[in-house]
C-alpha cells in the first residue's frame, strides 16, 4: 500500500450554527460541535484508507471559546498519524466574524478511527508521509498520545513509554 | 469599495449523507440538497459582501445522478459575479467513490443573494474579479442569465436583452 | 392510461415555521422552503402517476417574501403538464397573517419530476387534463418552458423552439 | 364575535413519513403522529381564534394501523366545538396506498386548545356552527366528552353529567 | 412466565428542553412532549415484556404547565397493570427549577403498548404485581380505564362495566 | 456554601437509538453519543451547581462497541469532583439486550463543565463529598486527571504533578 500525505485526507467542513444546535445561551452546543468533528474525521479517515472507519476514541478536547449563533463554523479534519489499522485525525475549528471575515481559532480535537473490513475486523491502513512542519509536529505528538493511552487502558508499562517519559524526567 | 475575487468567497462543505436526509430508495432528498446549497451559497455571499444576505432566488437546477445514502458529498459555492446590491453564487455539487476515492460532478446550481442592512433595505456589495478561464465564462454567462430572469419577469423588454437576444438569432 | 385533471394530484401542505428551520433573522431559510416544496411535488408526482418519482429539476424559483417564525405556510402543488415519462408540478406558497387570517401569495416555484419503475428506468405517465383557466394558462407555460430548457441544455436548437422564439421575435 | 363553521378551520397537512421519524419495524412512530396532529390542531385552533393557542388536552387516541416508511399521510383537522375560551379540535389521518391510491384511516384524535391573550391569560373564541351531518354528529358529541372529563377531574358531579349518564343508564 | 413489578420496568428519560422543540412562546410543543413519552412508555413496555412493542393508544393527557426552553424535564415511565398481550403504562412528567433545583409535576399521561411477535401478531406478557400504595392505586384504576375504552369502543355494554358503572350510580 | 454528593447530581437519560442517528453500517454515530453524553453532563454540573454551565472539555473517550439501530441506551452523569469553579462529570454509558434485558458497559466518558454567572465569569461551585467506593476511587483520579491536563496545556511543570509524577516513577 503506498503511502499517503495528509493532504490527501484533507476534509474542510464550513456550515453555519443553525438554531436547532444552540444552548440557551444562544451559543452552538459542545456536544453538536462534536458531532460535527466526529462526521468530519470520519470522511477523512475513509479518504487515506478507503475503508469502512468507526470512531474508535475521543482525545481530550478543550472548548475555548463560545460558537454564537449564526456564525460560519470551519471544521479542517486530516489524517495526522496511521499505525496498523487505526488512524488518528487532528482537527482544526475556525470561526469566523461576520463583518471583517477574520478566522480565529476556536478547537483543536484529536480523534482515533479504526478501518474495518465487511466483517467488522480491524484491517490494515496505507502510512502516512507528513509534508509541512507543522504536519511532522503534529506527526510526532501523534506518537507520545498513542503511549499515554496505552498507559491509561493498563496495556503499556509507564517504564516502557519512551517518548512520553521523556516529558516527566526533563 | 476593493473589488474580490471568487477564490475569497469560495466555500467548502464537505459532509456525509445522513439517514434522515433520503428517501424512501436510500438517496438523498432532492429538497435536502438544495437546502444545504442554500447555506453554502449563503456562506459565499457573506463571505464577499460582510453583510447579512437573503435567498433572492434559485436558477434551474438539474439532478442528474442520485446521491445515495453514506456518500460523501462536497458543495463548492463561489461568487459568479457581483450586481450592484446583487452576487449570482455559482455551486459545484461532488460525490466520492467510497473505495476508489474518484470525484464525479452530481450536480450544478445558481443562487442569487441580495445584502441588506439592519433594517431590511438592499445594500451595495463589491464587485467581482474573475481569475481563471472557467470564472470568467461564468462571470459572462451570469449578464445573459440576469437578463432572462428580467425578461421572464417582465422587467426587461426581450429585444432589449442583447445578449441573451443574440442566442435566438444566431 | 387515462388522463388525469391537475385536481387528482393536488396536495396540501399547511404547517408552521418551526424554530429549527430559521436563520439568524427568524425567518424560515430558503434552503428549508424548497425542501418542503420538493415534498409536496412528489407527492403530486406520485398521486398523478402512481409511480416512484425523482426530482429531475428544480425551475427558477424567487423568494419575494420573507415568512416569519410562527407562520403558517400552506404549500399547493400539482401536476401542470405530464410528457411522456416526466411531469412538471407548479407549486404555490401561502402565508397567513396570524391575526387578520388574511392570505398572501409568498411564493411560486416549478418542479419536474421523472416516474420510474424498480429498476430505476423513466417509465410512462398519464396525460394531463388541465380544467381551470390558471391549470390552461399553467398547461401552455409549461411546454415553453421544457424548449427553454432543452435550449439552455444544448438538446434543442434555438431555432426550432418555436413557441419560445416567438417570445423573442415580438 | 361572528360564529364560525368548521369549514373555517379545516387544516390539511399532507406529507411523506420519513426515515428520521420511524420505529425499528419501520413503521410512523406513535409519539411523532402525535407530534404531527398536534402542529395541525394548533393551527385550526388559531384559524377559529386568531389568537394565540396552547394545547390544554389530549383525548384517547387509538393507533389502529402501522404507518410504513414512505407513506402519504393526510392529517384533517378542524374544529368540533368551541366553549368559552377553549375548542376541541377533531382529527382525522387517512394514509394512500402508493399504487392504487386509496385512502384508508388510519387514526382519529381529539385535541383541546386554549386561547391566551400575550400575559397568558384564557381569552374568548367564537362560537362554532356546524355544518354537515358529521360535523352536527361531532358537535354534539364533544359536550359529552367535556363533561366526562370533567366528572374525571372531579370537578363534575357524575349525577350532574346528563348526557354522559344517560349513556350508563340505557 | 413471572410476574414482576413496575420497578423492573422503570424507566427515567432526563433531558433539556431543545430550541428545536419548542414553539413561538418558547415553550416545550405539546406533540414534542407527547413524542418524548411515547419513547419512555415504549421502553418501559419493552423492559416489562422483552418484546417488540407498538402503541396502541393514549388515553387523556392535560397539559398544565407551560414547559420553557432550556428546563430539565424528567419523563418516568413505568407498567402501571398488564393484561393478556397488552400493558398500561402510567408517565409522570417532572420539570425542574434551574435555581432552586426543586421538582414540580408538570404532567401525568398514561398509553397502551401491545407485544407483539415477529409477524406483528400480539403475544402474552407477564403479569404485573404492584408493590408501593401508588402503584395499587394506579393498578385498581387501570382496569376501569379499561372498561371505558371498550365501552366508549363499543366493544363492552355500559352495564356490563361494573367497576365503572358503580361510579356514576353512587 | 453546603458541599453535595455524587448522589444530588446523578442524571439517568434512558433513550433509544433513533434512524436518524445511526451511521451507514446502522449503528449510533460517535458524534451523536457526545452528544447526549454532553446533554446528560451539562443537567449534572447544573444540579451540582445551580448555575448556568458550559462545557469546558472532553477527556479521553474510547468507543468499545457499538450500539445498533433500535438499541435501549441509558446515559448516567454525576459530578466526580467540584474544582473552584469548574466540575468533573463521569459519565457511564450502558446498553441493554433487547430480549435477556441484561444490561452491559458501552462507554464511560469524562467532561469538564464551568459554572458562570450571567455575564459569563466563571463562578464559585460547591464542594464535592464522594460516598461509595466508586465515588472515592474517581474522586481521587479527577486531580490526576487535572493534573495531566495542567501539564499537557503547559500550565503545570512536570515536575510539580505530584500525583500523575508517581505513575511514571514506580
Amino acid at each position: 500500500m503506498r503511502a499517503k500525505t495528509p493532504r490527501e485526507s484533507r476534509t474542510v467542513m464550513t456550515d453555519l450554527v443553525l438554531p436547532s444546535e444552540t444552548n440557551p445561551l444562544n451559543n452552538l452546543f459542545g456536544g453538536e460541535l462534536l458531532a460535527r468533528m466526529d462526521r468530519a474525521a470520519s470522511i477523512a479517515a475513509r479518504r487515506h484508507s478507503r475503508r469502512i472507519t468507526v470512531t474508535a476514541s475521543v482525545n481530550h478536547v478543550a472548548f475555548n471559546r463560545a460558537v454564537p449563533l449564526g456564525s460560519v463554523v470551519t471544521v479542517e479534519a486530516a489524517v495526522s498519524r496511521a499505525f496498523t489499522t487505526s488512524m488518528e485525525i487532528f482537527i482544526d475549528v475556525w470561526i469566523e466574524d461576520r463583518f471583517t471575515g477574520e478566522r480565529t481559532k476556536a478547537n483543536e480535537a484529536i480523534y482515533t478511527f479504526v478501518a474495518v473490513d465487511d466483517t467488522g475486523k480491524p484491517t490494515e491502513v496505507p502510512l502516512l508521509e507528513p509534508e509541512t512542519d507543522l504536519e511532522k509536529e503534529r506527526f510526532a505528538a501523534a506518537l507520545r498520545r498513542k503511549q499515554l493511552s496505552l498507559v491509561l487502558a493498563g496495556k503499556l508499562k509507564p517504564s516502557d513509554a519512551t517518548e512520553l517519559k521523556a516529558l516527566f524526567m526533563s
